[in-house]
């Protein structure tokens, strides 16, 4: 780049896959990516645009013209063209918008920036092969080669009526093996999934995953055909969803990578450990209180950090295993069989831990009350736990809410509180004191 | 299924996508899924296999005679085939292999087997549309008819010379927009992505969401055209990751359910709580070890909680971010530029964190100093826990061990150990003990 002898770098560059420029174009500075970008035919660059990093994608187009934009995005399919535009200002949208020279594009990508981002409607894409089902098979391999010039992937043919509703599907294959006589009617699959357009997109992805189906028509309330969702567009809401996930476990919010700035990833970690601290507050107040009363029984004070670990750990994989099963939707039976099962496990595990945490006890220490006390605690401390993180999640199911929250921090810190008060608390009536 | 009216069932059943079906069976005991299963002809009967969970599998399967699986396999694609027979005994699979009446059919199988699961060999099929160079359009579509009738999708059409090498592919729209006397050859797109048989499931998932594909051939280390793989088992190669990935940062050893027995549950989560029993016994001896020292400054212990909960969490989250780093391939920069980064964050998180804990400690005890001390050591607790998180995961993959293991328990409980150490040991220094 820094010699930047414009030829040969172009030869150079048009070697490689436009997803691989664009992980070139991410680690150069702000100046070179433009350049190469204004380098390259907008054939090329407006696949790159789609695989930049956000942030890199947000500065690039900062530098090009309203018109500039609007050359990239006629060489796009309407659902990429949509998404990049939905991620300007409206100004600026409006101003890309005028400059489309496609009339026909224009008001497809119109329609598409209506939808919300989470809706099949958000995801679809306006590009797909109709026939009508009075057709003949030669009448419609006539005219599709007209329609799947503009078409990257093909995918399944969907049948209308002279509605515009749709009422079938057909492969390509379909075509090629039937006879050219043939009426379309005759030989389309009636049996087509499809979604609505306001369905939510995890819905559809779960949908698209478990019939294995690599692309979908999406309908109206009416049934009308409105566009398609294809299996890379899933792929991508999978893999957002299970990163979502994993980063709500882990204490995240949502949305951040390794190589954000400081400022990004403060924003994303402190909050969840603030709420730490104000847990570690608690159980510090927790602990004070029981000061008087545990005087002669200093030690017990020495297994908070074992107990609320125990407490955490355990509500968090209670509350995981939930979450994945409402995830992937396999969830059966009632919430009530839920706990009992839960309740059953975490006894069962609880009791092995503890006749190994009394055994330590009581030869360490050589106080059979002592031990008693912490490992009966523990027990109790465990099913508590367990029952917590059964029930949160499914819970905020009920209620609307993304369970995924409640694992990781929140229901490490709640179940932090509560099994060091339950610890004392139990080890106190034991104890008899 | 009570009733068993055959005839009403089976009409009833067949209006049910097969996978819908197979988890109606999922549920049923086994004899009625078993009744099931033979009530039905083995073309539905064969896809529903494919679609149940591996256990309901593993029974009904136990429940059909070699030959009664042999007739299913038949139906089947490959890929699934081979799934399914290497889940049997081997003197099982011996049995049905030789029961598969289709030779052709049985010799793919029988090479599919010899792959390891976890390699693009172990995941493709054999079924392909081949097409040879010198062919013209007009007898290619002639003869892919044959093809494709036994391929269920035809995605791709793979261009081979005539020693059976990968040289190029076309798509049926290439075929059906061509004129029918040009030669395949002539039109055949040359920039054809592949992956080795012996490849990594997990790099060909990334390689065929990276370029957005939906089938990708196969070859082998002569580019012998093998097989290819199809986006839906990419999909679920995906999805099986991401669990994995997540279960083992909430403790869980891979491949559970929430549906799963309490015993197989049990053997999930017991270990990784007994880690943490471990951990917390740890705790145990070195707040005993400091009981002397702190005589005068009880009030320190309390603290232990919060200064665990904070370890560990901080762990946890630059652990996370840097699995899924590595896990999306976009980590760049040298393993000490990514400390550098990790302690400058840790720091800041750790000094605003530490100004609210000394805020607190102060108001509510009056004693600069301790509030002091508790808070000087929050902050370096803060930093060595966030740097462990980034450096464990880094070194574990180099070391070619999955980093995934190193968020959850794992971080957690060496962080709560290293955390009251390290707290109790700044603490000592700043009080002058």
């Amino acid at each position: 780049v820094a010699a930047q002898n414009d030829k040969e770098l172009k030869n150079l560059l048009n070697e490689f896959h436009y997803a691989d420029i664009a992980e070139i174009l991410d680690e150069l500075d702000l100046d070179n990516a433009v350049y190469l970008i204004k380098l390259l035919d907008s054939e090329t660059t407006s696949d790159i645009l789609t695989e930049l990093d956000e942030d890199t994608r947000e500065k690039v187009l900062g530098n090009l013209s309203a018109k500039e934009i609007a050359e990239e995005i006629e060489e796009l399919d309407t659902d990429d063209a949509a998404d990049i535009i939905a991620e300007l200002s409206a100004e600026r949208q409006k101003a890309v918008i005028s400059e489309i020279e496609d009339e026909e594009h224009k008001a497809e990508i119109t329609e598409l920036l209506a939808y919300p981002e989470d809706t099949a409607g958000g995801l679809m894409a306006k590009e797909l092969v109709k026939v009508y089902e009075t057709w003949t098979v030669a009448g419609c391999l006539r005219r599709i080669r007209g329609q799947a010039k503009e078409v990257t992937r093909v995918h399944s043919i969907y049948v209308v009526n002279k509605e515009e509703k749709l009422i079938g599907r057909l492969s390509l294959k379909d075509l090629i093996v039937a006879k050219s006589e043939q009426k379309i009617a005759e030989i389309a699959k009636e049996n087509v999934d499809w979604v609505n357009v306001h369905d939510d997109v995890e819905d559809v992805a779960r949908i698209m995953a478990k019939y294995d189906l690599e692309a979908i028509p999406v309908v109206d309330n009416d049934q009308t055909l409105l566009g398609r969702i294809t299996i890379d567009d899933i792929v991508d809401v999978l893999k957002e969803e299970a990163e979502k996930d994993y980063q709500l476990a882990a204490g995240l919010t949502q949305g951040v990578e390794a190589d954000d700035s400081i400022l990004d990833l403060t924003r994303a970690r402190l909050p969840w450990l603030f709420l730490g601290l104000l847990g570690g507050v608690g159980a510090f107040i927790i602990m004070e209180g029981f000061q008087e009363a545990f005087n002669q029984y200093k030690m017990l004070f020495f297994f908070t950090p074992l107990i609320a670990a125990m407490a955490g750990n355990v509500g968090v994989q209670s509350s995981a295993i939930i979450v994945q099963g409402l995830a992937n939707d396999d969830l059966k039976g009632s919430i009530n069989s839920r706990l009992i099962k839960e309740m059953l496990l975490a006894a069962l595990n609880g009791v092995i831990l503890a006749i190994f945490l009394f055994l330590f006890v009581w030869i360490y220490n050589n106080e059979i009350d002592k031990a008693l006390a912490i490992s009966i605690s523990l027990v109790a401390v465990i099913i508590i736990a367990g029952l917590i993180g059964t029930f949160v999640p499914l819970f905020l199911d009920k209620r609307g809410i993304d369970p995924a929250i409640a694992t990781g921090p929140f229901i490490t810190t709640s179940n932090d509180i509560l099994g060091i008060l339950l610890y004392f608390w139990i080890a106190k009536l034991i104890l008899g004191i």
